[in-house]
């Protein structure tokens, strides 16, 4: 065979996670896709807020020329002073549009970070359990997770940070509100590690970045306050992207902020706008970089997810499931109450029930559920989580 | 400094391009945007046809639910199949869904495919002169390219194509009609091409695959016919956009097409589609995918830029500049009357006239005259093109 032997070996291991999809679409091709209970994909289920189709028929009656030209690799500066000034409202660091990159989603930002920021076998310290995409975008790079362990509440476990760190580390990756878990750090724990941070980058003798991925960040319940890291270290980025609060996971739009007083930021930003081109992204989609102009501010209606999250918690609790009530994102990591989270994966898909092992999130003896999908499936859904749970 | 060393060497190699680039803006800050001549860039200065608009008006009217959404990471398959339905027409291999990724532009599509099959090390052959992009592309994956020279004529030069060929020979990349040259490939040429690809792909054991970046292919004057590889050899992909022929370049919308009868299809698919997702990419932009369902057919006015091509080939042949024709794309490849394609950039910099130096192409000795401006932009450089060529 002529292909790359790395995406051989990649192509056969994603085959339990290919299968365990195809599985499910066997069910619903047998039993109908409504009868189907598909808790597996964080593809959002309400639509874009009405004010976005609005905005999109607003741009497209404008006559201006040259809107779906190219533009700066960085992205429109428009939308780039735009989302500066979103980010200045919260009284941090101010920023201006030279210290925003608009990106293909979130994905595409991350990308463009650490092929900016690594060299070959360095490595980025990600806690676990985490979106695993992001083993791919790092060797995309040559770049390596380095995983360390959580506590059992999903907080973070700074000694295993501490211990992680080596001559080889380049980064700290996080993601909150989080997928998996729902857990969001406090801001006490981002104090503390980034004091760890501070102190191995003396040491090491240069910047240990804080990347911090936060496509969930309007996706927050109960009145949480999600701690901007921007406040607190200065060499951070954060990647972000309006797929999960505006639903649009689709159109793959996001942006890549440094910190303003980032070190090397000049070549900093040069080189995230020259990887944003050699990665083939060129530029974010010019259309929905418009769009988004108008649209920092919005969201889908969140209080919809917490309803979501309510339901699945209060239904899943009594039924004497154990987990960590998610803070924001739309995921919830129940413990399984077998060591084996494929066989409990499997049981549930006998009652059509679709959910992911938490194998497929460097945490194993848990499921993933992603509850971004309608009341109706939940509720359905309780009848299946029962009987499982009963068995074992 | 903590950023990546080849980035740090990335932008240190490409600062004489952004130094020329930087002088051009200095240029139009001093005398005027509309006072400097630029014809530095291949952005389409025509509007998207009429239709473009019109089909995203209707698009958005649509109240059909999830179509933000993600989707198959190979895109959605009504545009697949659309896609698919537009190459029959031609009367080749027979095509469907299922040898259709879309992706984010030509640019998008061609880094999915090197992923797939390039193991480290591995070279592309390329024809020189070329787009220089396609080293970034290829070492993004840790291919190398492996420059050959063309004929005077800029037609393929079969013997270097030959020579080059080794144990390192993973696929040969052509672009036709050309950037920079607006050459066209005859089917003549390609056939013998394919000969020497069916010859050596034998003798080494595995396909040497034929990968036609075509994002130009609609973009063809004085009725020559683009051939299609698809016809001549299995081996092969086609990748190519809407950027050019839709002047949507901004927007990033293309699509791979493999072979119906390439070796190995479902793992070539399967790893196309993988390397969409893992690249970050995920998905081509989805409104975008939505719209050109119905725009396979369309294009701008290509009449207007054979006139422009006209305007420029004759005003510079009175000149006494020389040059071959392009039969395609929008741009022109002259010689310059120097050796040192730097300085003659600077002297039509010195008249407020924007080209690019030759060896930013692999074709020193020349300059890329990008000729999608106005033709008032054509006729106002042609006393300055008149000046520095009788300097020289």
């Amino acid at each position: 065979m002529a292909i790359s032997l790395k995406i051989q070996e990649s192509i056969k291991n994603a085959s339990w996670i290919r299968k365990i999809f195809e599985e499910g679409n066997e069910r619903k091709a047998e039993y109908g896709a409504e009868n189907v209970l598909d808790f597996s994909l964080g593809n959002p289920n309400l639509e874009p807020p009405p004010k976005f189709k609005q905005v999109l028929k607003e741009l497209i009656s404008d006559p201006a020329p040259g809107q779906h030209a190219y533009m700066l690799n960085a992205g429109i500066v428009k939308t780039r002073q735009a989302v500066a000034d979103f980010l200045n409202e919260f009284g941090g660091p101010r920023f201006t549009s030279d210290e925003i990159i608009m990106t293909v989603g979130a994905g595409g930002g991350l990308n463009v970070v650490f092929k900016t920021i690594l060299n070959p076998g360095e490595e980025v310290i990600i806690p676990k359990p985490y979106f695993v995409e992001y083993d791919n975008y790092l060797d995309n790079h040559q770049g390596r997770s380095r995983l360390v362990g959580s506590r059992p509440d999903f907080s973070l476990d700074l000694d295993a940070i501490s211990d992680a760190v080596s001559e080889k580390t380049k980064a700290v990756l996080i993601n909150s509100p989080n997928n998996p878990t729902g857990i969001v750090y406090s801001e006490g724990e981002l104090k503390e590690l980034v004091g760890v941070l501070s102190h191995y980058s003396e040491k090491l003798g240069w910047p240990i970045y804080l990347i911090s991925d936060e496509p969930y960040r309007k996706i927050a319940y109960d009145g949480v306050t999600i701690p901007s890291i921007f406040d607190l270290y200065n060499e951070s980025f954060v990647v972000t992207s309006f797929s999960k609060d505006l639903s649009i996971p689709g159109e793959r739009i996001g942006y890549v902020a440094a910190h303003p007083d980032i070190s090397d930021k000049k070549t900093i930003m040069i080189g995230l706008s020259l990887c944003n081109r050699t990665l083939g992204y060129t530029n974010a989609p010019a259309f929905m970089q418009r769009a988004i102009y108008y649209l920092l501010k919005d969201s889908v209606d969140i209080s919809i997810y917490q309803k979501k999250r309510d339901m699945l918690c209060d239904g899943l609790a009594s039924l004497g499931y154990d987990f960590i009530k998610p803070k924001g994102a739309f995921y919830l990591f129940p413990r399984t109450p077998i060591e084996d989270d494929f066989v409990f994966v499997r049981a549930l898909q006998e009652e059509n029930i679709l959910t992911v092992p938490g194998s497929g999130f460097g945490g194993p003896g848990h499921i993933r559920i992603a509850y971004c999908v309608s009341d109706e499936t939940i509720e359905k859904a309780m009848p299946g989580f029962e009987k499982v749970i009963k068995r074992y």
